[in-house]
């Protein structure tokens, strides 16, 4: 990932520039796709929008992704490049499992960088059965099958998925509906409270 | 923008009959607007769209609600009601209150005609701030606070919503992503796992 300035917007056709043809351009063309589903959702985000977004000609996005499932897929795969880091969450000890899990993922979503991505893919995912397809299929399943390969328990990837099950809906009532007491409770309160949970579903036998 | 869905249509302005302005109108309109919501998201709904689909004038549909948003209000209280009455679950003794929890949650999704006017409101909170708003203050506000009403631990309504956010984050997961193994287990393996962690949050001091 490489988190670019914001890319300054040009009215009309973009002149054909080293810049806007450059291999700078594909790292900003998925920036502004991620920026685009992140506030559009899948279905009202264009090629045409990510295009201008990003300051280049619709035609280099074709030209790079082909089509918006694939533009899609590339952003949500750079987007869960923090989430496939996750063994080093696992690598510690193991009763400190739940905690560390708990404390990853508040502070990729505390952070507004990472969040953004995020949000674009579940807001997409929820909306859009393609984007939904990618996601289960591309991402999701890795990742689940990443952390269960390190779990030592009946069951694994069913047990990862019912940890993620619930970090995913406490994303969603803290920042997508912002729903109080939750939204506003202070980041250890929920870690305390969540740790123990994640603990039991990733190593109690 | 106005969606073509597959619904029973009529060609313009459908007759003033009985049925389509009668006591029943109501009820059809709100069923009309779960499902057009539901299928649609917040944005992509329309007043016309869900008169359509409930078989009546535009203008009905206007002086029984107003606006969208009070559509949207009014349906998503309906579908609410079962939630509402979530103090039966709550009734019984305590420590099976984590088991009648996910049961019951489980038992609601599992049902198509409780899922979809869940699923609607769901999907429309995550993609429009309105739908989020009504939401966030007027049903589960209300819920949440209910449910606190007869727990006994510290931040009741916190807890409440910790317990919540695991539901919200496995309903999405297994009916409305379905990621695998979540989506195809066995709905009893699910209240198995999840019931000893709503019971930590509802109860454990």
């Amino acid at each position: 990932m490489t988190p670019d300035a914001p890319a300054p917007r040009r009215r009309g056709r973009p002149p054909r520039t080293a810049e806007a043809t450059g291999p700078g351009a594909r790292t900003r063309i998925l920036e502004a796709a991620r920026t685009e589903f992140a506030e559009h959702g899948y279905d009202r985000t264009s090629m045409r929008g990510i295009a201008r977004a990003a300051g280049v000609d619709a035609a280099l996005v074709h030209h790079y992704f082909g089509t918006k499932d694939e533009v899609f897929a590339a952003a949500i795969e750079v987007s869960f490049e923090p989430a496939l880091v996750i063994p080093a969450v696992l690598g510690g000890a193991a009763d400190g499992l739940g905690e560390r899990l708990a404390r990853y993922f508040i502070a990729v979503w505390e952070n507004p960088a990472t969040r953004a991505p995020l949000l674009a893919i579940l807001r997409s995912a929820l909306t859009h059965e393609t984007a939904a397809e990618l996601l289960r299929g591309f991402v999701l399943r890795r990742l689940l099958e990443r952390i269960a390969a390190e779990l030592d328990v009946p069951d694994p990837t069913f047990r990862a998925e019912l940890a993620a099950s619930h970090l995913v809906g406490i994303a969603i009532l803290r920042y997508v509906i912002r729903a109080e007491p939750l939204a506003s409770a202070d980041p250890e309160r929920i870690i305390e409270m969540v740790a123990p949970t994640l603990q039991r579903y990733l190593t109690a036998p």
